[in-house]
């Protein structure tokens, strides 16, 4: 990030006609986005949402409310425009991409190996790198893939420690009974692999999806790019996740831009140190609060950039 | 608000290419704001912002970190284009009115009488009334008046019980001495007026502020119109609070847009059995927490009248 930048936003928004702080988050998303942007006043005019799919071997395990064959169905949704995220992309301002990645074609059952064999999963991080837009100024990473959840538990309690208990949660709705079986499957899947998963990208390969991988592929290829990512929720952030334990500090362009009503999404948040921007529930994945939050983003960037100073106005500034 | 229209809503989210309860507070907005406008499938066409600003005599007790000529010179600049709530506004695709209420008069300190006449209470709320758009589809209702805090906190007191210290905050940024004269002033205030102040009406006379009194004019109109209301921060709240004591559940068309960092709006809320919507620490009036909710409430109409079902989109309801 350009310190030059952030400070010269800075700046600027303590001479905006208002309270010091009186915008609140919307002041420290402005000044952290500067930074990313490298110029004092930025704007926000050419975003991108990402959504990459991908099916999951644990799915045969009945840990989700949903048949595996709605991944494919909501890929020809998303496509068609009929999905949550076609209409909050567009709310966004945003272009949307789409990326099935072999969908045909599950991972391993991760309770009975790898879920992916090293070139999967570089094929899959590859795939997530070049769907990034080199030319976008901001970026939400989102996902669709039945069982998906359960994935990206197994591999926050790698990441982080912990039980399977504290990291599984309802996903799209799952009674009791899916939820004891969610979390044997992780168990079952984190002593499958054992002093493996010490290795983040280990980790990623043995319990992750492509969808996963591809999610972390283009968080990295956007702070190559210096485009500033908003997550999403829970699988978005798992995602992220790999890459904090990969490289500590590495995320410094992200925000969380929700936190969901995944049991485990706070707590992931709470290991990276995030804190959501917005808090309304959601559940969906598929980069929904992320674009929403990048709603938020674009209303930050409008009053920093586009509000008059004291001087300008001619207001007294107390 | 139309029972067949919100249950006709109820029925369509439930159809929609998600699992149940997916987008959580987006949910329930669409269904509520279906009610409201009377269609299953309701859109935002034709958002309103309408901004009041007052003077208020209160103002030469100290109360506040800025001098009163800063009402008019802000008026000044929202006439200009340059304040937030211009860009917010903008950024909600809302149109914007501001209505500046007598400010060479300011209301009468009200530690020394009534702050406003009865003709004085009157005239603003009717101007109040009649700034809303009766062809609006949403409406939010911001404030500019330097002291006003002051006076929006001995009206929740008044309204609501409690000390003069549970309700006084720090405003536009006010330090510890100034906060003190501010609970002083406050329970002068209160003990002045005594009695009388049972009377909600009452109480928004001998306390309240033009600028308060015109936003519950508005958003007795909006009501009056059928226009959903999206509320702004706590003078805006406290405005709604008069109606709520007068007319007890007259606010169902309202939603809480966010809350303040003004320690005294969570409270008031939570009198009023709100839960807002966002939660960014903004502290600035003007309507601009309510703006930004209004984005939100936009992209909970654009998912639920814009998503397909999953009979349109063929994929299988789990």
């Amino acid at each position: 990030s350009d310190s030059r930048a952030r400070e010269a936003a800075r700046a600027r928004n303590d001479r905006l006609t208002k309270p010091p702080g009186a915008l609140g988050r919307l002041e420290e998303l402005a000044v952290w986005f500067a930074g990313w942007a490298g110029t004092e006043r930025p704007v926000l005019a050419r975003p991108q949402v990402a959504v990459f799919a991908a099916n999951h071997g644990i799915a045969v395990r009945g840990v989700s409310a949903f048949p595996a064959e709605v991944t494919a169905q909501m890929v020809a949704n998303f496509r068609a425009g009929g999905a949550a995220i076609n209409q909050l992309s567009a709310w966004a301002g945003a272009t949307m991409s789409v990326h099935a990645l072999d969908l045909d074609r599950p991972t391993r059952d991760f309770t009975t190996g790898p879920a992916m064999s090293e070139a999967e999963v570089v094929r899959a991080l590859e795939t997530g790198w070049t769907a990034v837009d080199p030319e976008a100024d901001a970026l939400v990473v989102g996902e669709m893939g039945i069982g998906n959840t359960t994935s990206a538990a197994a591999l926050a309690c790698a990441l982080f420690g912990g039980a399977a208990e504290d990291w599984a949660g309802r996903g799209t709705g799952i009674d009791e009974a899916g939820l004891s079986r969610k979390v044997e499957t992780i168990t079952e899947g984190l002593g499958r692999h054992g002093a493996a998963l010490t290795d983040p990208l280990e980790a990623l390969r043995c319990l992750g999806g492509r969808e996963i991988a591809a999610m972390a592929g283009a968080i990295a290829a956007a702070r190559s790019h210096r485009i500033p990512v908003v997550l999403d929720g829970f699988i978005a952030t798992a995602a992220a996740g790999v890459l904090a334990r990969a490289a500590p500090g590495c995320l410094t362009h992200c925000v969380a831009g929700h936190v969901s009503a995944e049991s485990g999404h706070r707590r992931l948040l709470g290991k990276l140190g995030l804190d959501p921007i917005l808090d309304l529930g959601l559940r969906l994945g598929e980069g929904s609060g992320g674009a929403l939050a990048l709603g938020v983003l674009a209303a930050a960037l409008r009053t920093h950039s586009g509000m008059a100073t004291f001087d300008e106005a001619g207001v007294s500034d107390g």
